[in-house]
């Protein structure tokens, strides 16, 4: 039996000083730019891989830091024997260029630790990952770790799912997507404000690594709702591949702060 | 909330003469083949069919025999202004050819009536589909249809679905197939003589007609527990598409029997 996961509709700040959960680490009174502080993140996450890990990687632009920041660790000597596994073909690539020795989840269905940034995390960890249209790949490695390990700045916590008022994505099969979408809506008709529209990219529907469509949720006011339930109602759709609500994956989440210091989260 | 469904692990046989939902008709003493049954259950489904409906083409040996008799409705005059739908690219090929007028649901949403085989059906409508490969577009436009005939010959009626031995499909998205099937054989590690594999085709993986893989399912007994609570569990691994188990779709049931009489079981 599953918990139920509902939105607390007020934000229980996992960042305030009260939570039990903060290790509050090198304060820095400078105010860094989003980009610096996914940097940072990404940094002190990288500080969890230990040599001889198969570590997931990331999609995006925070995950970029990681990635270059592990290969960093492995040519200084630091990191040894570590085997990614990418969660997107451009990763992948990435990953390639900087020299890191790959593998997949067939090879190595098990997984020590991945490390990939988020779209949003609630206070319960629960993510939206996958506007970067890597959300299929990055949920089953994801999934196969045993640590999966957020790297965000503090802009990404949320108090409830898509509650950013930005799109949360799944991945449809393309046959008959319209038909789809409309069952997307119709599923989401009595929340107010919903809408939801096929991913464009340059006027013709955007492909994911595996030939799919996405299709962007909207919510006015965040998911409402048990989220398991909303999950498997829309996996029951015969159209859905898989959404990018992450529930109950997430094991540590590191944000980075404005004013330069890390937060570090542990399930 | 849904109804549990699981397997009552005897034949409540839908065909005995006290089910009060037969309606017996024409008898012929005649023994008739597995193909003449398929024919005669075929013909009679498109009795169903009236003039101006959106018809849902099914797939597979069954099917071709409905598409046939549909077509020939047609060219007599018999039926007019049908638009069909076809669930597989072959069947696409077939009804063209045979010059029925096509659509798709992106542009007719509602299916007036969908007929179709399929591999087994249990006596509460439950059915498997898919052996021929083509489960994902027949369980979307069948359950878009507001009438739902499945065209059977009486061996493929079971107390249990996966009762016949034969495999039950699932649809699965080609990356990390060996990760997904090895989720797939731990779900149902309880399951005594319960078996997984890839579906091969000239010893290359068999890929469907949205360019995915189909792992093949076999249950000693039948599926046990709750239908519903098994496609739920299925349908949450990441890598998995759609399945064979077509729940609560069926609205009527056309089995032809050896001698030549055929059973329409309504719902």
């Amino acid at each position: 039996m599953r918990t139920a996961m509902t939105c607390a509709q007020t934000l229980n700040n996992p960042l305030s000083s009260t939570n039990p959960h903060l290790l509050p680490h090198k304060p820095d009174p400078i105010q860094l730019t989003q980009e610096e502080m996914k940097r940072v993140a990404a940094y002190r996450a990288a500080d969890m891989v230990v040599s001889g890990m198969v570590v997931g990687l990331g999609t995006g632009s925070t995950a970029a830091h990681f990635i270059h920041r592990l290969a960093e660790l492995m040519h200084k000597g630091s990191l040894k024997d570590i085997i990614g596994i990418p969660t997107s073909l451009k990763t992948e690539a990435h990953a390639i260029k900087a020299g890191i020795p790959l593998s997949t989840l067939n090879s190595h269905p098990i997984v020590d630790i991945s490390i990939d940034g988020a779209d949003e995390v609630d206070p319960q960890f629960n993510l939206v990952k996958g506007r970067g249209g890597s959300l299929f790949r990055e949920k089953m490695i994801e999934g196969a770790s045993r640590k999966f390990v957020v790297i965000v700045d503090e802009t990404k916590m949320v108090a409830c799912l898509g509650g950013s008022g930005l799109s949360v994505p799944v991945e449809i099969v393309p046959f008959s997507w319209k038909y789809t979408l409309s069952k997307i809506e119709k599923l989401f008709k009595d929340e107010t404000g919903f809408s939801a529209r096929l991913r464009v990219d340059q006027e013709k529907p955007f492909e994911t690594d595996n030939g799919n469509y996405i299709i962007e949720m909207f919510f006015e006011k965040g998911v409402s709702g048990d989220l398991n339930e909303v999950s498997d109602r829309l996996l029951r759709l015969t159209g859905v591949i898989e959404h990018g609500m992450f529930l109950d994956m997430a094991t540590n989440v590191v944000v980075a702060k404005t004013d330069g210091s890390v937060i570090i989260l542990n399930k």
